[in-house]
């Protein structure tokens, strides 16, 4: 596996795959790997020649006061998994080539970024896109994987990729979990054992929102009030949003008739936790 | 001459011309062309085995109240103008296909944007680095070719590509006047004879600000009302900004020492017209 630092490096290596016609495959990161990071580059791995994970923990999508500080990293963890699975190359940019002091530009999409996260991380979206964009530029990969447990930042990278005309592939797939339904995060990493134990109401509010809906609710007040007295039942928990919306430009919805996304962000102790499921009626996209 | 109105027809065309490794230039124009526009056109075949030209109004560049529906257009005039200079495509995009009514995605340059015509306009440079990055997508350059008489957006240009790691050559060329001095654009077919006249007064201005810096002047205020008092002593002039500052950062300045921007915007009449010099004292950049 190649490690790959600096931008020039890589835009050559991506070169060189380019002019052997061979498919690229990206899976952007912040590292500190897991299972659900996995999963994406086995599906890169499987679909592509060629596969580049990115490492960088983004600093111009973290708000002041925000984890940017403590966020968990371990390279050399990271490296071994990659290797092991048969990456072809990994990239992990040094922050004053990729975010320069003097850096100007920014790229913004907007409306679906004023919902849910967006709304309480209101420069999380902009740095997002920002970098993702210029990772582009710099890999140009025929595909880039994102997992939908930020199903958001999924479609808000597809509008900007859509809108500015960029011929990539985005591919977004399911959340994986542990046994016990919770969504696999490293910030779960900052969780105490009491503190995980909290956590499973994320998974089991939305099981409860879900059953509802597949039972035949269609108020989205209704859904919501029993998601936040699932997570309310829990000490340690705060609730910073929870959202019945349209699952691709994020408005939320009054009556359910279509298929919704339930999603929130939680607060367990000092750790924001955030889960979907997209709900449909008589069917259900997540694990059933 | 190819013509080209799709945005798929044209990333056709640029592929092939990558896949035969051929150098392709790039000359953005909004249409009308003029002297500058095919100086710029010449550049790009003499330096390039390929040129493309995209004639684009571009909407989003325009604020409310500003000239956008009687900017103007006559194609079929700037089509024989390129054919005749051997263009080898002419790429004139649909308003729905580049600017469709749900795009939510745009390209800020903040800082260098906030001063001049950004000031002025503030809607201005965002709507044309959110365009001029489609067209780099979608035509995807080596080299795109731009007038100094532009000189802000020349530099606004040159930061995005640089920010978000694109590998295209921004070039700038100087700016084409008239034989008395006037800049060549294509809003001067807005002016009246009178106006016309009363146009003069930018280069006017221009020079003896140039003048008092060559001779020694180091207040930039002093230059600014010397400028100010030429333009104001014709009639039907009206003065949006005069400056001097940074040629690159366009940070105004108030000792004159190293190489400055004399630039200014004057609405004559109806028409708001725009010019530059860059002064560098015992040298100039523009004709001496």
């Amino acid at each position: 596996m190649q490690e790959i630092s600096t931008i020039q490096q890589m835009k050559d290596w991506s070169r060189q795959s380019r002019n052997n016609e061979q498919r690229l495959g990206l899976v952007p990161t912040m590292g500190f790997l897991h299972e659900g990071h996995l999963n994406l580059v086995r599906h890169s791995l499987a679909q592509c020649d060629r596969t580049v994970v990115s490492i960088f923990v983004n600093p111009i999508q973290f708000g002041p006061g925000e984890d940017l500080a403590r966020y968990p990293i371990d390279l050399e963890r990271d490296k071994k998994l990659l290797a092991d699975l048969g990456v072809d190359a990994v990239f992990i940019p040094k922050k004053d080539e990729l975010v320069p002091p003097d850096m100007n530009t920014f790229v913004q999409v907007e409306n679906l970024t004023e919902h849910l996260c967006g709304h309480s991380r209101p420069e999380f979206f902009r740095g997002v896109t920002t970098i993702v964009l210029k990772l582009f530029h710099i890999v140009q990969p025929d595909v880039a994987i994102f997992g939908e447990k930020d199903r958001q930042q999924l479609e808000v990278v597809r509008k900007m990729i859509e809108d500015l005309n960029l011929d990539i592939q985005i591919v977004g797939l399911p959340t994986i979990r542990e046994s016990d339904g919770v969504a696999l995060s490293s910030r779960n990493s900052y969780l105490s054992p009491e503190e995980r134990e909290s956590a499973r109401s994320i998974v089991q509010a939305l099981e409860s929102g879900k059953s509802l809906i597949l039972n035949g609710e269609t108020s989205a007040e209704i859904v919501k009030n029993q998601m936040r007295s699932v997570i309310a039942s829990r000490t340690g928990t705060r609730i910073d949003y929870i959202s019945v919306c349209d699952p691709r430009r994020f408005g939320e919805i009054q009556r359910i008739e279509n298929p919704v996304m339930l999603a929130m962000a939680v607060h367990i102790g000092n750790t924001r936790l955030i889960d979907n499921y997209l709900v449909e009626k008589n069917s259900c996209k997540e694990p059933c």
